[in-house]
């Protein structure tokens, strides 16, 4: 018998570092999980079938982007996401606040929601908490974030206000949703405010979401300010829920924060990083365009299982680069995608051995 | 055993039409073949397994482009084109002379070879049949190109000069060859004379190359004049020796070129067109930045068996193509590259049991 969608299997704990299994209708997601980003429902020059061979067990679509372009409604009409994109594993969908707040001169934002211009037109738009919900059960990803509020994190007083909008918008999220084959996630937010973070994530658990993330994080705050926060919410947040750490995907950062108890993540740094040239490797990044590479015979990194390093050299990848041929960004794509998801497979790995620590200890020394 | 390499095995001619094998130290080359162009030592957007898996089975990369980016004499010090690009089957070089003489403003011709400029940075260069030989034995292609001038088809005295280079400069290039591992192609030229091409037939047929290219087509005259130099040139070439048309991938060319005796092509039409948005099918091109596609939920073309048609919508495609993203690229050129490839086994086939007339009468009355 299948478990029930969105249960969360905790399988394993190594100090507060934690493996499981999360239940959704399009599959299993282990965790902790790397998602990869696909904001115009593609992960950018990776096809679903690479993406599936790279072991991605979720991937990331950005409300905000695809209800600008092509529209939520089209794609709905189209079989939604999963259909469209011909990805028929785990999505994820955020509520499309964070690009919105990110809008400075073109929002204006009050208790009822955010009016903003489109960044490709200048079309007037409006997301109330109803809408986004609205948007996302178009879309139709496993996993839907709620509307937030995401303040900056060192400004207190605009914490306090951002933080009643945004448990306000979390319950009407809750009331707006109608899908039953999809999980709403929670966002705790607070800033670096210890009391309010932990205010945020005692409402937010009293709700009873299916899975949490921790917003307002990665935004300006230091790493320690942003350890803090994972320490001061992670006893308050349900054990038997996933916890998601929005915008992050530096190795540095997943043993840190899958040291507090973080579950999920994402990031458009591997692929982003990629089309700017720059490979992720134990030894550090590496800058195809560099001259140095003209004849190197080694792949971007020695050992590594993935398709580009398996065939190519970074000669080759230099020159693919300085010639601007898209073979050069797929290959660094590939790369990087499987240098992160590779890494957290290896700390799920240790998790669930009970070396977590020991791992966590022998990466330290490498540079990232 | 293996036959020797280079050789040609005629396996079967339906009216003038042929269908052989041809033996290269790379791999079999079953014709007649279609090759896709790697101009840069990569086929635009698409990943060599991508190539294998569409059944190609020779490639073409640009002597200019290489020799000027990254360089002959790089590739040779990284193992050949082959190990460089990941491509182990079969590749074909051209001589790089089109590309030069296409350099009108930045180029001039004497009788030992010629003097151009880059594109890439005005660089100085100098190109001779003993050159181009080195270079292509640098690049290290199973087929090569000797070098030749191509002449404005319809100007008797151009072509008569450039006739008397060319046969100069192929046996030029016959002298410079060192490798036994590459064969040598012969160019015909001539305009659309038929004295010139006759006289160009001969001389190249008794300098004996083990395969024969024929030039200076597709570059102005009409339809009716490039069939009329084959008609010309057939029955003067070796019958066991591959003919090669330059430059040409349309589904009408393939049927009007084999049925008179051509068994090689190239051309970057499928891929060119696809980074431009335009997918081949049997109904005629389909624009796929069109908006009448937004929610036509079809493939590109119903019954195609490739990748991008087995498992993405024209809607989405359109969608991809609308938001830039390199997907729609890889997709287009993956149906494209398929679309000439599966036609051309499909016209192969059909000279093998003899039905290639009423397959060419069959595909007549579709649009292209």
């Amino acid at each position: 018998m299948n478990p029930a969608p969105f249960t969360f299997d905790l399988l394993a704990r190594d100090g507060r570092a934690r493996a499981g299994v999360f239940h959704t209708p399009h599959g299993e997601i282990p965790t902790p999980v790397f998602a990869p980003v696909g904001t115009a429902a593609t992960v950018k020059a990776v096809p679903p079938r690479d993406l599936k061979e790279l072991g991605a067990t979720l991937v990331l679509a950005n409300t905000y982007h695809l209800f600008l372009r092509p529209g939520d409604e089209l794609i709905a009409r189209m079989g939604g996401l999963h259909a469209f994109m011909g990805w028929d594993g785990p999505i994820l969908t955020d509520s499309g606040g964070f690009q919105v707040f990110s809008l400075k001169e073109i929002r204006t934002i009050d208790d009822d929601g955010v009016t903003f211009k489109s960044h490709i037109d200048g079309s007037l738009h409006r997301f109330t908490p109803e809408k986004v919900i609205a948007v996302e059960e178009h879309l139709g990803a496993d996993l839907i974030m709620a509307l937030d509020e995401c303040a900056p994190p060192l400004d207190r007083a605009y914490n306090e206000q951002a933080l009643r909008r945004t448990h306000a918008w979390a319950e009407r999220c809750l009331r707006a949703k109608t899908r039953a084959d999809q999980a709403l996630f929670g966002i705790v937010q607070g800033g670096v405010f210890d009391d309010l973070r932990e205010q945020s994530a005692r409402f937010l658990a009293d709700l009873d979401f299916p899975g949490y993330a921790v917003g307002g994080l990665a935004v300006g705050e230091t790493k320690e300010q942003m350890h803090h926060v994972l320490d001061v919410v992670d006893p308050l947040l349900p054990e038997g829920k996933p916890r998601y750490l929005m915008g992050v995907g530096t190795v540095e950062d997943f043993f840190e924060t899958v040291a507090r108890g973080v579950d999920m993540f994402d990031c458009v740094l591997p692929t982003r990083l990629a089309r700017h040239g720059a490979a992720l490797t134990h030894g550090g990044r590496v800058n195809l365009r560099n001259s140095a590479l003209a004849e190197d015979a080694r792949p971007i990194e020695e050992g590594c299982a993935c398709y580009a390093c398996h065939h190519f050299t970074r000669a080759y990848i230099r020159h693919l680069m300085q010639a601007n041929e898209i073979l050069g960004l797929y290959l660094a794509s590939i790369h990087n995608l499987h240098f992160l998801l590779d890494t957290m497979r290896r700390i799920r790995e240790s998790v669930l051995t009970g070396t977590f620590t020991q791992f966590k200890h022998e990466m330290r020394n490498q540079a990232f």
